[in-house]
């Protein structure tokens, strides 16, 4: 992005950065993953946050194709936002020292991840819709279906015994 | 928090910590909201966040009435989330030169606040009944609720005319 000039002249120059953002977040998000993995002591989690990043794979090849439908490059924009996110689940991840307690904290992160991804995929399905690119907006209503299920699966998670245990 | 040493031993460390997560998260909301607002051209989506404004300082002083009852001191904790998430804002509000245009990617903006804050009290609200806290649940459920519904009527504002104005 230019620091004297205006990159966002259209709103389907919008569209387009934001397609760039959650890609990179997708990324980042998939390349942090498998140390949340490791951290993980539940079993159940364990198997959801594997199963989540096969997901994440699959959600970046949609959004690969998402680009070349809409005839762009498929490339990231930097996202300070996932950057954040990430950095702390990582901290608080690194100040807890038991590990039924790290469990409810990977849930509480992993959430967060989520509610990122599901607001994103909702603004850029309402902008595909409006831009007339229902065949973006179908492929980004596949991703945003699996975020929303894997929130829901981590909040049954956290109330079916991580918590409990954790208390 | 310590470099060497772990901070959160215990599940109700857990739930202190995410506490003061969200106070300095609701503080750097309520600090640039302001600034998202004078930007802002659509005359509903300003009132919106102008109200929004009003709402999270409630929303504080609900914190603050939660830290009192838990007998914990009254504090934020560095929270590079939201500093990523309003840096992010802030970043591509800069770059967009059309005002419907904006007005479009602060909505955007200010839903990924919203998902945010949302996830965070979803998680705040289990840990709270866990902990046997129902007090400090139903003050975190008044804020979780008002969350809410501020996405949904930016997501309403979205639809109901500002992205068709951007396209």
């Amino acid at each position: 992005m230019g620091l004297f000039t205006k990159d966002i002249e259209t709103f389907d120059d919008l569209f387009v950065h934001t397609l760039k953002d959650i890609y990179y977040a997708e990324n980042q998000i998939a390349k942090n993953l498998p140390d949340m993995i490791s951290k993980a002591s539940d079993a159940q989690l364990k198997q959801g946050l594997e199963a989540h990043l096969k997901e994440t794979k699959n959600q970046i090849g949609r959004l690969e194709q998402v680009f070349k439908l809409h005839g762009v490059k498929v490339e990231g924009v930097d996202c300070p936002a996932i950057d954040g996110i990430l950095e702390e689940a990582s901290e608080v991840a690194g100040e807890v020292s038991d590990k039924q307690v790290l469990d409810a904290a990977l849930i509480a992160a992993a959430q967060a991840v989520e509610h990122y991804e599901i607001t994103r995929y909702g603004t850029l399905i309402a902008w595909a819709k409006q831009l007339g690119r229902d065949d973006c907006a179908n492929l980004l209503e596949q991703n945003l279906k699996e975020e929303k299920a894997a929130d829901e699966k981590l909040s049954k998670l956290a109330l079916s015994g991580v918590n409990r245990k954790a208390a």
